[in-house]
């Protein structure tokens, strides 16, 4: 299944998409009764309830909206944690200057580097050191403490890919990484989070960044360091998941700060980031 | 104005403490319309029309609470961001055998570190080097970008005591703070989030921690190496606050840390932080 975010009013609504068009959650359930969605997150528990109401609404186009119509916002709007796991690509620690990790590195983007899908993106004038990072983001779909990795595939809602927006000059302007990372709108998602259902193996999907159409990161998220998994193992030893976390896996090879001769990000650059099966989101950096 | 938060149900709900008892604000707005606040943050632009609401009130016994009979919860219940200040009075950043910040140094906790009032802290087993750290923590009123310090304040909407706990070993497993400081309820806080009106200056705040009778942090906020308005200047510079953000400011020197000869925290202690003008918070380890 593939689940979208939508702006109506000062409201962001849940959709599926389907062959009909992307299904309207909200104004099913608000005939039918049942569960609204509007600002909370969807849980695992939900999706075969949600399977089974897209099959009951199948024949009424009312209930079906025109993609192209929407506009379509973060497809993770509302994280109450946005969870990074930095240098998880060997290669991509070694570009780095950093030291392969034996357990993960964890730093944070705040809410605000969410922002609506395909925007354009304002580097603005605090830095210049401006990155892209390609990198599988997954989120909880059920609250989450102490599971062993055997288990942990079964505590995801879904996949989508992220672009981890980061300026360099910030991120080492201290120790902590965290003000490189999470400028306003730093953050863009692809147009759909993609349900577990259609991702059996999270360690098997190719990644690239494009560049103004020239590749830049190519690699495979079997080169992960720590898997999906591992991380869920590892974050729910310390703390609590809840639905809608989001957790991004770090990023391949590739980055501009990883290659002298590569410019950093300048207005008017186009940023494409695509995994297999999952999407896309292209950016222009204005 | 001293705000506070309270359970009914799964939901929270807004108090205002009154000599007549805890104002109940939902029910009141209910009866009587108006915005209500359940899962939404109070704005600075909300207080003059509180102050209002509770004039009108004052005679009607039905919108007051016993305090004592109320399950308070956690005095800044819905943060999108928990921003942390590291290093933030020069003989902590001494004693910590760390430099003393030319630029602030920000890092974060995550939401699953608030607790309701009061409660047991458990230490849990994955780290061992427990810690204590009173700080001052300050909440947004209102959208913040791009503010200088000198109207900062004005972006304020009040004050609260913080208990920043930290667990050592965690902290430093990697390059970033954040395993140390996000573990689940390890952010105990005041009863009352303090209006500014009653803080008229915020660097001149005694501050103390005592740990089962014995003092251990002694301090003035009037120590900081960066000011609350110069943290909002700093921040801003970079990315938009929201209204119900929450900004701890550091902590001054005496951290367990610090002290070679002082032990770790262990189950069974209690910790008491307070700040002068604010208050209180008292917690058990468990």
């Amino acid at each position: 299944m593939k689940l979208l975010y939508f702006r109506k009013g000062d409201s962001i609504f849940p959709g599926i998409l389907t062959d009909q068009g992307v299904f309207d959650l909200d104004k099913f359930q608000a005939d039918h009764g049942g569960r609204l969605y509007v600002g909370s997150s969807i849980t695992r528990d939900d999706l075969p309830i949600l399977q089974n109401i897209v099959q009951q609404a199948i024949n009424q186009p009312a209930y079906f909206l025109k993609e192209s119509e929407l506009h379509i916002t973060s497809c993770v709007p509302f994280p109450s944690k946005i969870i990074c796991i930095g240098l998880n690509y060997r290669k991509h620690a070694i570009e780095s200057g950093m030291p392969i990790p034996t357990i993960p590195v964890v730093f944070t983007k705040y809410p605000n580097t969410l922002v609506d899908y395909g925007n354009k993106i304002e580097l603005g004038k605090v830095g210049y050191q401006f990155d892209y990072e390609v990198e599988l983001g997954f989120v909880i779909g059920k609250k989450a403490k102490n599971i062993s990795k055997e288990e942990a595939l079964d505590y995801v809602l879904g996949y989508c890919v992220a672009n981890d927006l980061s300026c360099r000059d910030l991120q080492f302007r201290t120790s902590q990484w965290l003000m490189g990372k999470s400028l306003d709108h730093f953050l863009p998602l692809g147009k759909y989070l993609v349900t577990t259902d259609e991702i059996p193996d999270p360690q098997a999907l190719e990644l690239l960044t494009l560049v103004n159409g020239d590749v830049r990161q190519k690699s495979n998220t079997a080169d992960m360091i720590f898997t999906v998994a591992e991380i869920i193992e590892d974050l729910t030893k310390h703390f609590t998941l809840e639905p809608g976390d989001l957790i991004l896996t770090g990023t391949p090879e590739g980055v501009a700060m990883g290659m002298p001769a590569t410019p950093w990000l300048v207005p008017g650059d186009v940023v494409e980031v695509t995994i297999e099966k999952i999407g896309t989101t292209i950016n222009q950096m204005s």
